[in-house]
């Protein structure tokens, strides 16, 4: 197998440390330490640590796997719970740990750096968007008498997820996972 | 008036930094200096910056005022109501920057620090104690038809309201409050 481009490699270092550290504690230093890079080689890469986050983001959008709230060969209130049950278990398995790329850089830089607000506020519109069309779906078979409107709902359902990984962040008991799945599935999406 | 005294001027300002910046950037440095204080005078008053952020925790609890939660004046549901417009003003006030200090916290330094975690997830729980108490009035007073457990829809909610800053955040558009008061007061509220 080729070796991965020194590109591929810091941008594969630089997704795990956002994750794991934050925006502000990953510097360069640290990522190109960790990809076993030069740190001279970033900037023949990258115009700076901002320009390598929008990277790292785009790339955290594609691992939620958005498509499959799409995929018409499963009932589309299936999909969703799937959906939900697939980025608990990414949390869970990391032991409550790292949280939500999108949310950590909301929080952490969001503020401060336009390019990572405009960079969330995509991110998150895009996954809104596919939640509030299962959800319309399914309020077309059927399988959701509520009537509320879609994109409220859909909205609503992407931030209370973040929240829940707030709250799970601090507890690491899934009981935050758990009230959001009673709620959501149990009276939202009914 | 008397002169605040040198640890008082220290919380105030790292109650400020801390807000504005988060744990990660705002150093013992920044707080002196914001304070008007001599750096060395930080560790006469508190043993580490972890120390000093715990007392940050509490002040910030307070400003949350729980206690008008249980106030029996007012009927249960429309404390609910006043409590989350409370808290949406707040953020409001702040052009959407700053977001809640438990849930910065949680997502910046939980991870690393246990006692910080610790700290954020006592003030979870209080604050989704309080809201709990009061959804349960709002059971018992006939105002809340839903017979969801209280308790499970405290610590949603809780969670909700802290993902909904990580949006609006991002977006600023006052979407995410909106999406909020929707579905928790048309729906689950009722």
């Amino acid at each position: 197998m080729p070796r991965a481009s020194v590109r591929e490699q810091i941008v594969d270092a630089a997704y795990e440390q956002f994750h794991r550290h934050g925006y502000n504690a990953a510097g360069v230093k640290l990522i190109t330490d960790s990809a076993g890079v030069p740190k001279g080689s970033f900037y023949n890469h990258f115009e700076s640590k901002e320009a390598l986050a929008l990277v790292v983001m785009d790339r955290y959008g594609e691992s939620r796997h958005l498509e499959t709230l799409a995929d018409k060969k499963v009932l589309a209130l299936t999909r969703l719970r799937e959906h939900f049950e697939f980025l608990a278990k990414d949390i869970v398995d990391f032991g409550y740990e790292r949280g939500c790329v999108y949310g950590n850089f909301s929080t952490e830089a969001a503020d401060h750096i336009p390019a990572i607000r405009e960079g969330v506020r995509t991110g998150f519109d895009h996954w809104a968007d596919a939640i509030t069309a299962a959800i319309r779906e399914a309020q077309e078979d059927g399988s959701i008498t509520s009537s509320q409107d879609p994109g409220t709902l859909g909205r609503f359902l992407v931030n209370a997820w973040e929240g829940a990984i707030v709250g799970e962040r601090a507890a690491k008991d899934g009981s935050s996972f758990a009230a959001f799945f009673t709620v959501a599935f149990d009276t939202l999406l009914r």
